[in-house]
């Protein structure tokens, strides 16, 4: 049995990895009840990020077993706490990567809760009341409700889902950088994953010209015809790399893999950022010449703030922007986990969590 | 015989390099004649900057030789062309790292001709007449007024010599990121050379909290002592990084040899920015947690405008600040090139070239 404590008498049905095999399978558990400042919620949908194949697997060697992955969440308020104010029964809300911050540094207090240095996970973390947080895929949550966000209501909750991490990781340093409402840069993307495609969809949603990188030519085609991309540049072509040199604004790097940065530097303008949100597990190396030459930056960032997700979110709905799936049966998360580790998917997988996937669109 | 220009008629006395040994013998040469927009300049004091060694060792493999080093020039103005609007003969002025850009692009109209495409430097660089460019370890130069500045009335002229390159090197990266008027900061600073030394005594003139980082023990007195930093840390004592964890709003790292970047992105608070002008050769190894889970940046530049060296020499000025030098005779370069090799330096080596060193203080 996990670590719970005394309050924690809900009984929920999920699936959870138990050992390094990554392997999910079903798994019964509890959840605290629900106290003043949660809401419950019953999940729908649960997109799978590339995260939960690592804690899955154990890849950074911090995974507490069993696991129950997920942060992508969507699903249907059952349950509202005296002090969770602007919440109510019925109401479609989303829960991302954050279950528990310390609410009164100088992150918590402006709105940046993903820096907070009492940053707990909504899944293999560890909870106010010291248990261990258990994340999406499971067909109930309890959430504090500073953490859960309102789903705009024209957005459909399995295409949404991803949103939630996918969605925000991307859209944070596009609104950082004043390039949600300042149309006419020119954006860069590189790869065209879970991120990736949110990335161009964002991008050409605020009035950008995208160019997609990326070392796979058969990309080409979809990242222009199905995402509606401006250009594409074959990575590992260098003629193709040396004709874009300097006529990007900003780049984002979503690429998790090892991967060579000089080539992409060089696509910068004088000024130009490359914002990393792939986390490679090994360093990448950095050349220190085209950021002397040129001025250039390189920099990072963790998905986003609630404030800023639910600013996300409402974006979306005004311009219509999911993400493009293929809903599982939570049957086959294994399989889809597999499918992912080789980057086959476009371009997320979700869980239809609930098994309704016909009624809730 | 280099290459020059039928208006190269004017014979000068310099110092150069003649392959890559880096031996620097004396040498005869010629320049042009002061055209409408130059000035010429009796050369008094010359800094040797690392620079200077690379190009003449051919460390980068660019060398066109002969070559006569040198971009922290200072001297007294001779002859005025039409043109040169605001110069005088018998001004103070400062030649740094540019010969000529291309006046007309969006760097150069933005008074950022150190970021132009057309750029030539004051020495091993290509002049728009077709000439090789032949730097400061030489009794005078003939410089585009556009490229020259004025050195403060109350600054020694040998020790402001380095401003020309170390200086506004540091200066222009605490510029762009609103430290020069907005004290209070905590800066770090890695490596205590000619470039390092600058940093401190700028943060401090302009109010912050400097810590200078370092591998070498011995510096902790003096970078306390002689140059007032607050602090310092001795980057291979991992207990001494890790208590200066997240302490830190800005560093300037001046190291050129390959160094880990990990600790020190770890010292930097969360949205801190690490500022490179140190040019490693070889890579360096970029650790992508640090910067996504601490929103950091990784960036870089090459000295400044010239309206931004004016302006720091301006500022200079008002603090009185100049460099801590070691003045040199000429038949002295290749000794302190040795040196400078090895470190071994406090802070700069400045070549007296006129031999006047008791009288133009």
């Amino acid at each position: 049995m996990a670590q719970t404590t005394p309050n924690h008498t809900q009984t929920v049905s999920g699936w959870a990895a138990h050992d390094s095999s990554g392997k999910v399978t079903p798994y019964t558990f509890k959840r605290r009840e629900n106290g003043v400042n949660d809401v419950t919620i019953e999940i729908l949908y649960c997109g799978i990020c590339h995260t939960d194949l690592h804690h899955a697997r154990n890849d950074w060697g911090i995974t507490m077993y069993p696991v129950v992955p997920g942060h992508e969440i969507i699903g249907v308020i059952t349950k509202v706490g005296s002090n969770a104010k602007g919440f109510n029964e019925g109401d479609r809300v989303g829960v991302g990567c954050l279950a528990a911050t310390c609410l009164n540094c100088e992150f918590c207090n402006t709105g940046q809760e993903n820096y907070c240095e009492q940053l707990q996970f909504t899944y293999n973390g560890i909870f106010w009341d010291g248990s261990i947080t258990y994340g999406g895929y499971s067909n109930m949550l309890v959430a504090d409700y500073r953490y859960v966000v309102h789903i705009p209501a024209n957005l459909a909750m399995d295409a949404a889902a991803p949103l939630l991490c996918a969605g925000i990781t991307v859209f944070s340093p596009l609104k950082d950088h004043n390039l949600v409402d300042s149309p006419g840069k020119r954006i860069g993307v590189v790869g065209l994953g879970g991120l990736g495609h949110m990335a161009v969809k964002f991008g050409k949603a605020f009035g950008h010209h995208v160019t997609v990188i990326s070392t796979s030519p058969s990309k080409e085609t979809e990242a222009k015809q199905r995402l509606g991309a401006d250009d594409f540049v074959l990575s590992t072509n260098p003629k193709q790399m040396q004709a874009a040199r300097r006529t990007l604004d900003f780049i984002l790097d979503t690429v998790s893999g090892n991967h060579a940065l000089l080539p992409i530097l060089e696509m910068l303008k004088v000024t130009g950022t490359l914002f990393i949100v792939g986390a490679p597990d090994k360093p990448l190396e950095l050349p220190s010449f085209p950021l002397i030459f040129g001025k250039r930056s390189v920099k990072g960032g963790i998905i986003g703030g609630i404030r800023e997700t639910q600013e996300m979110l409402d974006v979306c709905g005004k311009h219509n922007i999911t993400c493009d799936i293929e809903l599982i049966q939570p049957d086959q998360i294994n399989e889809a986990m597999d499918r992912l580790s080789r980057n086959d998917v476009r371009y997320r997988f979700v869980i239809d969590i609930a098994g309704n996937s016909n009624t809730a669109n």
